[in-house]
C-alpha cells in the first residue's frame, strides 16, 4: 500500500508527475535559452488559459496574497473608492489590502454561505463612483462561487474596473476574462493551475493597463510594482532575457508544463470535468446526510466542497479520513470555523481520486460512529461521474 | 558526455541532488505534520546559519528583491533618514526602495570596483541622524565586498539600524549577525544558501523587531508586512500550523535540506572553503592575464569573481565558454556592463567544478584567439586549491 495520502484540500492539490519532474530538474540559468523559451511560452499560454487574448500576463515569485497585492497596489491610489462584493474570508482580505493602499472601501454582503443578489450588487454600485470592484470568484473559506459574469457587467456599466480573485477558480471554474470584461484575473500556482505553491499569477486586461499608466503617483509597494515587472514579461515573451528579480526557474518550468496540459485538455472540457467532479462529491456528501456551507446549489463552487459536520461529529473526523487515505482541510471562516470542513477537487485530480476520497470519508465517518449506509456516498458519486 | 552545463553564475548556482529531490517530491499539505516539522526546523537552522541566536527568521515566497522589501518596508517610515553605503547596482536598488517608502536617502560612494573607506563612512554618518544604514555585503554587479563588521559598528555607535543585503553572501561569506550587531541580514534562496530561486529569507535582530513594534503607522506594503508573517513564523517554529499565505511547500522542504547540509559542513569550514574557491579562481584569472572589476584583493568578494575581458575580447567569449561546459554571467553594472563578466562560486560548488570552469574559460579564450599559455589558469587554481 502506498504510504502517501491523497491531497484533497483546496490547495495545494495533487500535481501531475511531469510537473513534479520539472520542479526537480537541475536548475538552469534564468538567461539560458531553454528557460527563456519556457517562460515565454508560459506567458503565451496564460493568455489562452485565462481566455484573455489581449491581456498582459504577470508571473512573480510569491503566494496568492501577492497576486492580490499585484492587482490592488497597482490599480488603487489614496482617495479612490472601492466596492468589495464580500463572500467571505478572502473578500475581507481584499478589503484590508484596498484600505492599506488608501482606498475608501464599501462592502455588499450576504449571510455566510450565500452571495449578494444582482439587485443588491446593482444597488451598492449606485451608491458611489467606484474606481474598483473586487469579486472573489470562489471564496475558499466557504465554497461560495460569485456570479462573475453578471457582476462584472454591472460594474462595467458604472465604469468601474473589476478585479477577480480567481485563486480557487482560474483553470477550474469557467472564467472568460475577455468575453466577460474582467479587468484583472489573478490566482496562485497551487490551485487549479496545478503547480506547487510559490507563484503569483495575474492577467491584466487593456483597461487595467490603461488605469495603471494613468496613475497619479508611484505604486506604494515596491516589489509588486508593475513598472518593474512589465518590461520583464514583455522581454521573455519576445524570447529575450531581462532582469529585475531572479525568476523562480523551476516553478516557471513546472508552470509551463502544467499550462500545456491544461490547453491539451481544452478549457471547455476542463470546466465540464470540474463540474462533474463537483456534482459527484456534492451528491456523495448529501447521500451521507451531511449539509454544506453554501446555502443553495447555485452558489456552490465546483473546485471545492464545504460539508458541514453532522450532529455529534467534529474535526476529529479529519484525522480518521486521513488515516483512510485522504487529506481534507478544516474550516477557515471565523464565524463557523469548527462547524465544517473542505474537500478540494481541482486540477489533475481524477475521478478515481474523487472516489477514493469519498471512500476515505465514509471510513472516517464509520470510525467516529456516525450512522449511515456504507457505500451510499460512493454510489451517489459514481452515478454522477458516469452521467 | 553529459549535456548539462555547470551553472557558474552568481545565482542560481549548482544545487545538491538531495535538495532537488525535495523540490520534486510530491507536494504535501502546508498543515501536514512532516511539513510543519520541516518548516520549524528550517527556521531554527536559519538562526544557526546566520549566527543570530536571538534573531527572528522570516521565510516568504518571493525573490531576493522581496527580501530587501521585507526589510525596508517594515523598518522605514516617511520622513526617516537613511544612509546607503553604495557599492553598485544593488545599493542603488536599496536606495530606490528606501525612497519609495518615504525615507530621505544619502549615499556614500566609491568609484566602481571600490568601496568607501571607514573614514568616509564615518564622515557620512556624522552628517545626519540616520535611522537606517544599508550595506550590500556583496554587490553581485561588481563583486565588491563590504566591510560589514566595521561599518555596522560605526553605524551602531550613531544609533542607526543596519540592514545588510546578504543576497550573494549569507552562508558563503563570513557574516556573524549577532556578534557584529547586524540588525537585519537578508538573502535569496538561490545563492550560497543553495536552494532554487523562489524564497526571500531574512533574520531580524531584537533591535529591528523593537523598531518595527514602535512604528508610527502601518507598513505601506501589505504582502511584506511583518504583522502578517510574524505569527506564522512563530507558530511553525512552535510546530503548530498557521495560515496567512500558502507557504511554498517544496521550496521550504528543499531549504531545510540545504540548511542541514550547511550546518553539517560547519559555518567556519564553509567560509574557509569559499575563500579557497575564490583564491583559486582569482589566481587563475590573473594567470590568464585578465584584470578584475574590484580594484584591490581586499575589496573582492569570495562568492563570485568579476574578470574584465582582455583587449580584443568581448561577450562572445561567454558562448564559447558555455560550449566548453560552463555557464558564466555577463556584466550588470550599467557603467561597465560590456567590459566584464562574472563567475559565481558558492554553495555546494566543488573544487572539481571550479577546475572544470577554469578549463572551459581557457577553451573559450582559445576559441576567440586570445594569446595565453593553455593550462596556466588551471595550474594557478590547482596551487591554491591544494594550499
Amino acid at each position: 500500500m502506498k504510504g502517501r495520502k491523497l491531497l484533497m484540500i483546496p490547495g495545494p492539490v495533487e500535481f501531475d508527475p511531469a510537473v513534479m519532474e520539472a520542479m526537480g530538474e537541475a536548475t538552469t540559468s534564468h538567461v539560458a535559452p531553454d528557460f527563456i523559451e519556457a517562460f515565454g511560452q508560459a506567458l503565451e499560454r496564460m493568455r489562452q488559459v485565462w481566455l484573455s487574448p489581449d491581456g498582459q500576463p504577470f508571473v512573480v515569485a510569491g503566494s496568492g496574497t501577492l497576486a492580490m497585492d499585484l492587482a490592488v497596489a497597482n490599480l488603487v491610489e489614496p482617495g479612490d473608492r472601492a466596492l468589495v462584493i464580500n463572500t467571505g474570508y478572502f473578500s475581507d482580505r481584499m478589503a484590508a489590502m484596498l484600505e492599506r493602499y488608501g482606498a475608501g472601501v464599501d462592502h455588499v454582503r450576504a449571510p455566510v454561505g450565500d452571495r449578494p443578489s444582482a439587485e443588491a450588487v446593482e444597488a451598492a454600485l449606485s451608491q458611489a463612483d467606484y474606481k474598483v470592484v473586487t469579486i472573489t470568484h470562489v471564496d475558499t473559506s466557504t465554497g461560495v462561487i460569485a456570479d462573475v459574469e453578471k457582476w462584472t457587467r454591472l460594474s462595467r456599466q458604472r465604469g468601474a474596473l473589476t478585479i477577480v480573485d480567481g485563486v480557487c477558480s482560474v483553470a477550474g471554474e469557467e472564467l472568460r476574462q475577455e468575453a466577460w470584461g474582467v479587468d484583472v484575473a489573478l490566482t496562485a500556482s497551487q490551485k487549479a493551475v496545478g503547480v506547487p505553491p510559490g507563484l503569483a499569477l495575474l492577467v491584466a486586461g487593456p483597461k487595467a493597463m490603461d488605469a495603471f499608466r494613468r496613475r497619479r503617483g508611484p505604486v506604494a509597494n515596491y516589489y509588486a510594482d508593475w513598472t518593474n515587472w512589465l518590461p520583464i514579461m514583455e522581454a521573455y515573451e519576445a524570447r529575450r532575457p531581462a532582469y529585475f528579480g531572479t525568476p523562480p526557474v523551476n516553478l516557471i518550468a513546472a508552470l509551463n508544463v502544467s499550462l500545456g496540459q491544461i490547453l491539451a485538455e481544452g478549457m471547455d472540457a476542463r470546466f465540464e470535468r470540474h463540474h462533474r467532479m463537483s456534482r459527484a462529491v456534492k451528491a456523495a456528501v448529501s447521500a451521507l446526510g451531511l449539509g454544506q456551507v453554501p446555502l443553495r446549489d447555485e452558489v456552490a463552487a465546483h473546485t471545492l466542497t464545504a460539508p458541514r459536520y453532522p450532529a455529534g461529529v467534529d474535526s476529529a473526523l479529519l484525522g480518521h479520513v486521513k488515516a483512510a487515505g485522504a487529506m481534507l482541510a478544516g474550516g477557515l471562516h471565523p464565524d463557523i470555523k469548527t462547524e465544517y470542513f473542505r474537500i478540494g477537487h481541482m486540477g489533475v485530480t481524477g475521478f478515481g481520486d474523487v472516489l477514493a476520497t469519498i471512500g476515505a470519508l465514509e471510513q472516517g465517518l464509520m470510525a467516529v460512529g456516525y450512522d449511515f449506509a456504507p457505500g451510499a456516498g460512493l454510489a451517489a458519486a459514481q452515478a454522477l461521474l458516469l452521467d
